[in-house]
């Protein structure tokens, strides 16, 4: 059995809709999409700083649309592990451990991995929407679509747009 | 650089005198450790259940004798990373977090690994306690003495009474 990586942020978990939840709230003006694209999660939000760490940032994200059933078919044919940055931000270890609970109850505690850099995480294919965890994975890589990588070269990963393309490229 | 992967509980964290703390809290009486030699944690500790996954019992743990020192040493020398099983119990995420913050302060959050099964994480060199964790390990592999592993066959690891003997074998 193929042991997949998935990553949460940007591919699990909404979090550009908490970005831009969180921002308009101290701006009072919410961005469009579209006009991120190619901007670094930073650039994009320029408060950021203000409410990452904040409770509920993590823990009260929306679901990325078919996440949840994609995942109940890859989880029977791949040995799944959910592989998330979350040490630069201790609140979030908690919450996103209650958040794959809540959507994900067929994910064991087994199947989680919180961890700083993934670079010590191996496995056969790996998603993940930043270049900075698939540029030095050894395995097959999928560069799931957000605002941030859009419009820029996708080097040698595969980009996918949403959760019914993956489950093209990996269901048997 | 080599990269070292270090365990936590029992190789870092003295968590025997957690368990003997909490134990005898219950019990009135306190085992020594020669008698719970071979002994599984749980076949040692029938009442974990009860206080495992308690405030305070991953987060309070004493340092293992030695650990700090050589941990500053070894981290100069190689890619480290701390990785421990935390998932099964979501309240040590946080704690566990917060305690290697406060003893190992040299150690960054990029280096934490929190997961369930180790199967998953990669490198050249593992100091863990637990056979279950080592025996699946494809480099170079350091069983860290506890009263559960002591007598039985190492296998093909390598035993570990302390850290100094660690840094005997480690350092260059």
């Amino acid at each position: 059995m193929q042991r997949l990586l998935v990553d949460m942020d940007g591919v699990l978990a909404d979090i550009y809709q908490q970005f831009l939840e969180f921002e308009s709230a101290l701006t009072g003006q919410r961005a469009n999409l579209e006009d991120l694209y190619g901007k670094s999660e930073r650039e994009a939000f320029p408060l950021h700083e203000q409410y990452v760490h904040s409770a509920g940032f993590f823990g009260n994200a929306p679901l990325i649309k078919g996440a949840v059933e994609a995942m109940e078919q890859l989880n029977q044919h791949y040995e799944v592990f959910i592989v998330s940055s979350a040490t630069e931000f201790p609140q979030s270890l908690g919450e996103k451990h209650a958040w794959l609970q809540k959507h994900f109850p067929f994910i064991s505690w087994r199947q989680m991995v919180f961890c700083g850099s993934k670079t010590a995480v191996s496995g056969d294919i790996m998603i993940d929407d930043h270049f900075k965890n698939l540029d030095h994975f050894k395995g097959r890589t999928l560069l799931f679509k957000q605002p941030h990588n859009v419009g820029l070269p996708a080097k040698n990963h595969e980009r996918v747009h949403d959760w019914s393309q993956i489950l093209q490229l990996l269901l048997p």
